[in-house]
């Protein structure tokens, strides 16, 4: 293939990584996926996933342009899907519509059906080119990849430190340790994710909303609670702010908790426990069959240890604000036992830095 | 002044600034300066103040050139001195060289002298310039200019510490938190001070040489231990490495550190104490006093919050390697007794971030 034909299909593509994004948040537990369809250079029609249930971005395209499709190229950012399920399968449409050439960039992450839409297609003599911007197409579906292969959520974690690594005072204070850009950053982080989930130590203390104001529409992601002794109120403004709320408790409280929080529209999960460690990969399981594919942990240094040490965390997101703050008995971000050898550290790979205002976001992976 | 005027000054005067840092580690307590010498855009001598007592650079460049420097341009990246030191005045060298443009980084930051250099010349009928490239000029000299206008040293301090804002284990074990880049940073970062400084603490814990390998020539900075009651051994490798060794101790003490270290060559320095917590302002009084324009101090977290909360850390130089310890009781970089409050937070402005290896370098001011 010509250099020239190559950039052409990384141009388009990016055009199709894009249109997914304005799905993010309303598609779960499916991918977004972006696609538009080109003839001779022009876009012909632009469109994306909507939202869970609505047709797929090959579907919607190709209905924006019906009738002027033939001979065209699709590109779309993940490989259109080969199977009945909310939807007909999109590759008959696409076949259907006379499309002379297909660009993915990703294949389906489900090994059930990864590369079966690219052969269904290439039998019935469409053209199909694989693998354009495929990191960003993967990287735009981590969550879902993990999801539809391991049956977890993908796990985030974020925090807001100071430079010397505390997140609160020993008093308890911790508002605020990063600045208002960042504090900003963190509700859009939050409806990008199906859930976020707080320990009950940070939800006595800081009594938080966990709102993801700021996201587009009025759409809220999951919000779980850890309490394993089911030690928070019902009047507590997590529970007051809107959206499903999740509470997982130790299965010995079962009864007091699910008495506590009646009539409440509380989801309330019993967990194994060793004392007042919940069993989170229980708990991880659980959310990936509710169709949680993606959830942001606000730690707390003993849930972050707990669910790092647990390896349910894929991702970090973490806010270095330009301060020192000091003291033996301040709060420090990840708590817990920690490792026993520092060759046992918990590495974080392809780091990634950017200025929020006067703080620093270090993004990486844990995995 | 024309604008390609003022960029060819620019060019000139980086040269000057880049050969300053040749002079770096010796000049002490001298600052690092750096010249040239221009005639119609050609450079015809370049110099730098090699070491303490050696000839200033401006006098260096003039007799490299000497016999052709009649209308030339000096570029010279501090006032040239009005005063006889080590040396007669530079002033009187440029006229006697008949020099016919002086253009200047930084003024000379003694306040006696400041500006006193730019007017005599004016006064001799030399075009004088000045603040070319000054930030440059003056971040250059920066310890130099806090020791003369404060009689203090400027405070450096570096950590090296994991992303959660840990430097050992709670078993003691800090080898290694930073990768091997960063390691060798640190030989280099010794190099550019005067002194570096130690707590009691991480001597007994780690032992570590603190030499200053891969820097130019066999020059060592001081060695300052603070070890309140003369704890440390004299056998320790800090005290065999070679270069110079200054212990604080409290008064209280100083009997019996001056017997164990009897005849080691070690300066033994008594300090007010307030139980183990030495009057550090006192010791920085006395450290500008020897001529020690400026301390690196390589914690532990108690030594960090001691100089933090005195005052006498001007720079920050902050290691994150990318990895995650946790644990509620391992050691964290600044610990004490921390602030009281989040607002009287120790803020850090002018942050400035570089890779090393797979770690992270902030560099910034706290003041």
């Amino acid at each position: 293939m010509a250099p020239m034909d190559f950039n052409r299909d990384e141009f388009f593509m990016r055009q199709a990584v894009r249109l997914a994004e304005e799905g993010r948040g309303f598609t779960s537990p499916n991918p977004v996926v972006g696609a538009c369809i080109v003839r001779s250079g022009r876009i012909l029609s632009k469109g994306f996933h909507r939202r869970f249930g609505a047709p797929h971005a090959e579907v919607e395209v190709i209905k924006k342009a019906w009738g002027k499709t033939k001979g065209t190229t699709l590109y779309v950012s993940m490989e259109p899907c080969s199977t009945y399920g909310k939807t007909p399968p999109c590759v008959q449409t696409i076949i259907d519509a006379k499309i002379g050439r297909v660009v993915i960039g990703m294949l389906d992450p489900n090994p059930k059906h990864s590369g079966r839409g690219v052969s269904i297609l290439r039998k019935q003599g469409v053209r199909v080119t694989t693998g354009v911007l495929e990191e960003q197409a993967r990287i735009q579906n981590e969550s879902f990849s993990k999801w539809i292969t391991k049956g977890f959520p993908f796990g985030a974690l974020k925090m807001a430190e100071s430079l010397d690594g505390k997140i609160a005072l020993e008093s308890g204070q911790s508002r605020w340790i990063s600045g208002p850009e960042s504090r900003k950053w963190v509700h859009k982080l939050r409806t990008g994710h199906d859930a976020v989930m707080v320990g009950t130590n940070t939800l006595l203390r800081d009594n938080p909303r966990l709102t993801a104001r700021g996201g587009h529409g009025n759409w809220l992601p999951w919000k779980i609670v850890l309490d394993p002794r089911g030690q928070c109120r019902s009047n507590m403004r997590i529970f007051l702010a809107g959206g499903p709320v999740l509470l997982a408790c130790s299965e010995k409280y079962f009864n007091h908790v699910t008495r506590k929080f009646r009539s409440t529209g509380i989801v309330i999960i019993p967990l194994k426990a060793k004392g007042d460690y919940l069993n989170l990969k229980q708990l991880f399981k659980h959310l990936g069959g509710l169709g949680i594919t993606s959830v942001l942990a606000e730690g707390g240094g003993e849930l972050s240890w707990s669910l790092i040490s647990a390896g349910l965390i894929d991702k970090i997101y973490w806010i270095i604000a330009p301060k020192l703050i000091g003291g033996k008995n301040s709060k420090t971000s990840v708590e817990g036992c920690g490792v026993a050898s520092l060759d046992q550290s918990y590495m974080v790979k392809r780091m990634n830095l950017q200025r929020l205002g006067s703080d620093l976001l270090i993004e990486g992976y844990l995995k």
